[in-house]
């Protein structure tokens, strides 16, 4: 996952502060590196940098980057190395034009296409699919001279998730993939900038308006001329991801017309119907449980309560590397209140279960505080594949529910009782229909064949 | 506010780690610095620093300090500068006997002792009562040699607030006030390692096991020789400040045998009693008044929100000076969720108003998100009266409540209607009556006199 | 300018350390940057950044980069921004081999390859030569498949001075460009470890023996085949640049069989008997004037003294931006000893003059400490055309030389008498006549016609 | 050592940029940490850390720090732990007026004065002889209410060297204490501002204008009063430091009226009489024995060379701790210029030898360049008692001349033959008999009993 921005301010204002808190209000959607590039119509200037937002950017650097349209980018932390060169914008230094790209979303064939163009003889400085996707546009560039052709072309050689922004001269540029995959939306302000935004929250930060989200398949292009709208030919139909709402992004963003917080509150809801508990009390796993166990503990008429406290200042601690320091890790982030657990029914409500290890560990800090009984509801469907279009999971093998039956999941997790929502009652929640499911039913909505060819 | 911490261990093990882990814990009790003291019998070593504990103390730093018992601190940002001379444990590297001492609370006639010592040829380097503490103790020592009589000897010439953790050659020494205004506990682990802390979820985090408080007035002493207890003569009763249930302690803590969770939840059931509300959802003000929002929607059966979302990684921005950002400010910390605000009543439920300045903006925020009425519900009575045992609160004038009425009030906050809990409401809440209610009533409980005679 | 390094180890040893020293010995060659590169055959690690290698390199990340060939960089600060992604080596991620480039000189006709290259769809990261030559490289490699060939072709494309180390899979090449402009030689310690380094100071460090320069036009390749050497057809005769033996190359070094040490005393003599004057002592400007004093001193018997006395730790003062406070940057730097200047004829002597404006702060300050006379003579002919093979100099107009007559620059430094080496003097001391001599005839090596066509 | 520095501005100008830049001056007397502490008649605001004063003082902390008198201190690198709490000056928080001292010197019976406070009573937070003379100073203020008066009776009771600079309300102090081991000077501008500072450097980077020196036993007093000399009683005869002329204070330094270069020079001449020696050519071990080479060299007519190049960017390596690589911490610092001592007969030239070692190593590099003989002669009297007032020096067992004849060290070290300047040529190569001679001697000039009694 990761979080992008784009600023375009028709009044002629410097954009570079907007992009700054737009990304600090996107900063849940990645925090391993952040990113801005702004062109005041001759350069591009930008920064990036390893860390959060206000980590990366000093008064200095951003009184520094100068323009009136620009973008920027948050970074979400994944396995393996973390270097700056993997940071975007991905910034062409060009005497063609000037080109940034920044990216959220996974290309599932950017392996092919890199290696097609690297027999062309095309060199890359990093590991990026904004770099393939960068090289792939200049070639359509050089080819037609046209950035919304050149977009439309590369958009057929790209299977996968992709939102952009783009920054290409003096336009600001939006594309949401066919499938839709990832949120994307657009936003305006009283002094006439417009917003590009993953979600409507990085707009009411700046006081911006939503205006729309993006459709799938839409390119947006803004500049001097104004707004204008394009749209990709392939329509295969949305295909929005669901742990947008479940559990990715921010409560009070509203995603293609649904509001992420209203959503949360339904799952608990359904659940309830679906997976009822006879218990004392329903506590949430802290904090992306907290929604849905509001829902279930309404639904049900079991009081609400906070079993589990969450250290707000975990931060960067270094855990010395004991066997019993490792279990400090997890207390160090969660500590029980005993005084409501103890000889408790708790029924605890997680978003989703991943590989289960932190399950488990949880409901041993809730045993351990005395309770009689604990249960898991978690709010949306077992995760039985992978995902290939940007979500950080692990492989099929590690994720618990690919293999193990529900009595075995519960056995290990060690809870009372456990309960899932359907895949139905998930739709239900959302309220809509065309969403990516492919991690909890296995049918993937592109070709994932390269996934499996070569590497 | 701070926090203190101390360690022994009869196993002898080296304490730095626990004592850095439960600093951690006690990490909401202040941001500004941290400090560690430890001793090997021989030397002490120390280390302090400002920021976050995670952020003073390096692997290697942790690493280089050495010793079976030691003492820390973080330290609460206060107004004015902030110097690293000014952090704690204060150390005196002395020729008769190793001795720091880590102080929380306010003593409010250091000022006049500081003249006396300073009469006398002391000198000093700080400006903490720490510092003054520990050269009333060392004059003590000089004396009888003894630092249970040198501690008794100091108890009666300060007047105040202290709970200490102090180190004297190998002991660990814990000293509570008579009056207990700041909590102080003791636990232990498997491992016959004791420990000291402000807070009980301090021992928590080190697996740890709550014995029991200190009491007021009673002073422990920790060495090879085992545990002993002793009492400061003067026993006025206990007055524990009610602060540390309705805001300041962590809410997994127990403090004096009662759950800081509980009580808050109980505060929003009793506020709901006695100040009941019409409205279309219960939402608190994020995060101090969560537990109390949950009561009072159980109490009257209204449905709980999060009408409130904040931002978990605002840290330390920095906002740029001009006049639309600093609404900006608010805007980085708290969004509102406008579809579950639209059109709705929303009843508002924060744990305390001191300025009413904030709570201002926040009804402000929750309006523009296009509420239909905005009701405020507080969990604490009205704070008429400064602390002077060491809560950071603005002078009598500035404290909205002691000169405006409860009217006067709610239209400066701009709220449909206001309501306080009684100080007999914040008592049966609490669930005791030896609180010191100072600030809401104006009745303190120690002569206070010399904080008019001469500053 | 800059200084590059290679190592490459047939016994296996890890070679990071070895790079790492030897980029320590090279620094004088840049102080912008550094960065090194290595691969164990599979994987290229690599590390860069802005600042002198021993703050570039922790333990930590020298610890972390290993395998038995590899290479560095040191980067000369130029004017215009500084940024990390200028730092060399350039590094190629590429699934048709592994390839890094560290490059010292300057391409002239980078400009119009790079452009010609963006327009075969070529996308650029850096304003670095090395980024265009690697392009190129990669470009000959997918035609020919052959390194060595590859180079061969590129050197036909790429006018201008390049001592290149390239890591390429598991070999370490040596190119220097058929002018022989920038210095380069090979050495080999007792473990079979070979390496290539700009100065031969770089193989005292780490206990090598400097084994021979690497010749005008020469490729040198090293793997597990041994060594083999190449020989780029052009052949225009040597045209090593004068002003690493004037000024730029550490006097410990040995450039093309010659002693810089023995070369700026061999200067200073020919200066004595070109220029010779009258005074009571001679004394260097600091750091660059010393050994050229101290021959033109011997010469004509005059005795040497240190005059002016240089501050080791000026490092990164900053200076606030006051009138007054800019004639401190100087005495900050340099402070004259009076009691040797009073009443004297001083004979000061410089390396050289490019814009005349610190000798004359220099001067200033020697006549404000009392001296009688001040004269100025140089150890090398007068600047009057730029250079564009990699020293940093400003345009033609800045330089004082390119339209004053000698009188005039006497007026503007404010010396009693002025006096240069010649041209002839210049060659007689350095002791060959294979130099450029570009900056002091107007005369270039090579086309200089692409700087003018288009920038 | 350490360095000093005090300002005082009659016009009312902010002075601390003076005091920074005077520190700037007096760097080369520590590295380890500096401090400035002004005032502006009402309170003292100062600054300290560990570091270069460039590192330690960012131009946002010299902005904060405002007053028409300070004080400011350089340390100097001593074994042992490294902690800002042993940074100076020493400040007094005090209601009895506003106390600052900075101190370069040793108190030899600081350890018995500090144990006999402790007993009264008094803390310590620092192991520095500056908390020591504070809290004297601090007692006799208290009972004479008198700071001249109070430095007499201080001065009374602390045998050792101690040049002094205090800030006591709006007043500035100098002291030097009555032998005059360490050198002090006083100084003006332009402006009417007044310095005092450890050397006279110190004053023409600022544009100052040396006064004169502080008399051995002079207590100068500047403050709105103008300018006051006062005289401690005891007058001993002065004892200047030889070493500061041979070693320690900056070329161009005055002190007590004398060169420091023209010292220098002429021990080079003196040396030359004393210990002629044939050879090809005389050079120094660089950077101490640079100047005294020279004068060594033009005595004899042996042309003088710089055969070992020392690295100007050694700084803060890091040497990874095997055994090659201890060798190569000299090689990294100093480099032989092979060419000019192959087959030749080399004289080097140092100020001093203490241990030896480092002699030792150097002499190896040289005849690994292929020296034909190298001889060693030595700018300063065979070492053979330790110091005692503030000089870092090793114990009388380490220091090699206090057991070893000549020809031990000369084997030892392995060259060809040794030589050592005699006490009396130091006596006339320096001009003056005022000196401390106790290190080449063993007489020292106040009683060191107290050295032996306890510690």
């Amino acid at each position: 996952m990761c979080g992008i921005f784009g600023a375009y301010s028709f009044s002629g204002e410097d954009v570079v502060k907007k992009i700054y808190y737009g990304l600090y209000a996107l900063q849940h959607r990645g925090q391993e590196g952040a990113g801005i590039a702004v062109s005041n119509g001759k350069n591009i200037y930008s920064y990036k940098g390893l860390g959060l937002v206000s980590e990366v950017f000093s008064k200095e650097v951003i009184n520094s980057l100068r323009g009136q349209v620009g973008i920027g980018h948050v970074r979400y932390s994944t396995t393996g190395g973390t270097f700056v060169e993997n940071c975007q914008p991905f910034i062409v230094n060009s005497t063609l034009g000037n080109l940034a790209i920044a990216h959220n979303g996974d290309i599932l064939n950017s392996h092919i296409l890199r290696e097609e163009l690297e027999k062309q003889g095309h060199i890359f400085t990093s590991s990026t699919d904004s770099e393939v996707i960068a090289h792939l546009l200049v070639k359509e560039l050089l080819r037609t001279g046209d950035i919304i052709r050149s977009i439309e072309e590369v958009s057929k050689k790209i299977v996968g998730a992709y939102s952009l922004v783009i920054l290409y001269n003096n336009s600001l540029i939006a594309v949401r993939d066919p499938y839709g995959f990832k949120p994307l939306c657009i936003g305006k302000d009283e002094k006439d900038n417009y917003y590009i935004s993953s979600e409507s929250c990085g707009l009411d930060v700046i006081n911006g308006e939503l205006i729309r989200d993006v459709s799938p398949g839409e390119i947006i292009i803004i500049n001097r001329n104004g707004i204008e709208t394009y749209r990709i030919e392939e329509n295969p139909g949305g295909s929005t991801c669901m742990f947008e709402y479940v559990y990715f992004a921010r409560p009070d963003s509203i995603i293609d017309g649904i509001s992420v917080y209203n959503v949360r509150r339904r799952l608990g809801k359904v659940l309830a119907k679906e997976e009822p508990c006879e218990g004392d009390l329903v506590s949430p796993v802290p904090d992306s449980g907290v929604t849905s166990a509001i829902g279930y503990s309404e639904e049900l008429g079991i009081p609400y309560y906070e079993a589990l406290i969450k250290n707000r200042y975990v931060g960067r601690t270094f855990i010395l590397p004991s066997q019993e320091e490792r279990d400090l890790a997890v207390r160090l982030k969660l500590n029980p209140v005993k005084p409501i657990i103890e000889g408790k029914r708790v029924i605890l409500i997680d978003d989703s279960i991943v590989r289960g290890t932190t399950s488990k560990r949880i409901v041993n800090i809730v045993r351990k505080a005395g309770a009689k009984e604990v249960h898991l509801r978690v709010g949306s469907p077992r995760i039985i594949s992978p995902c290939y279009y940007g979500i950080d999971m692990p492989t099929k093998e590690e994720l618990i529910a690919s293999s193990k039956s529900l009595e075995e999941i519960r056995r290990y997790i060690n809870v009372d009782s456990l309960g899932y929502l359907s895949v139905q009652g998930l739709i239900r929640g959302i309220g809509r229909e065309d969403l990516c499911l492919a991690c909890v039913t296995g049918r993937y909505p592109t070709d994932v064949s390269c996934k499996f060819c070569c590497k």
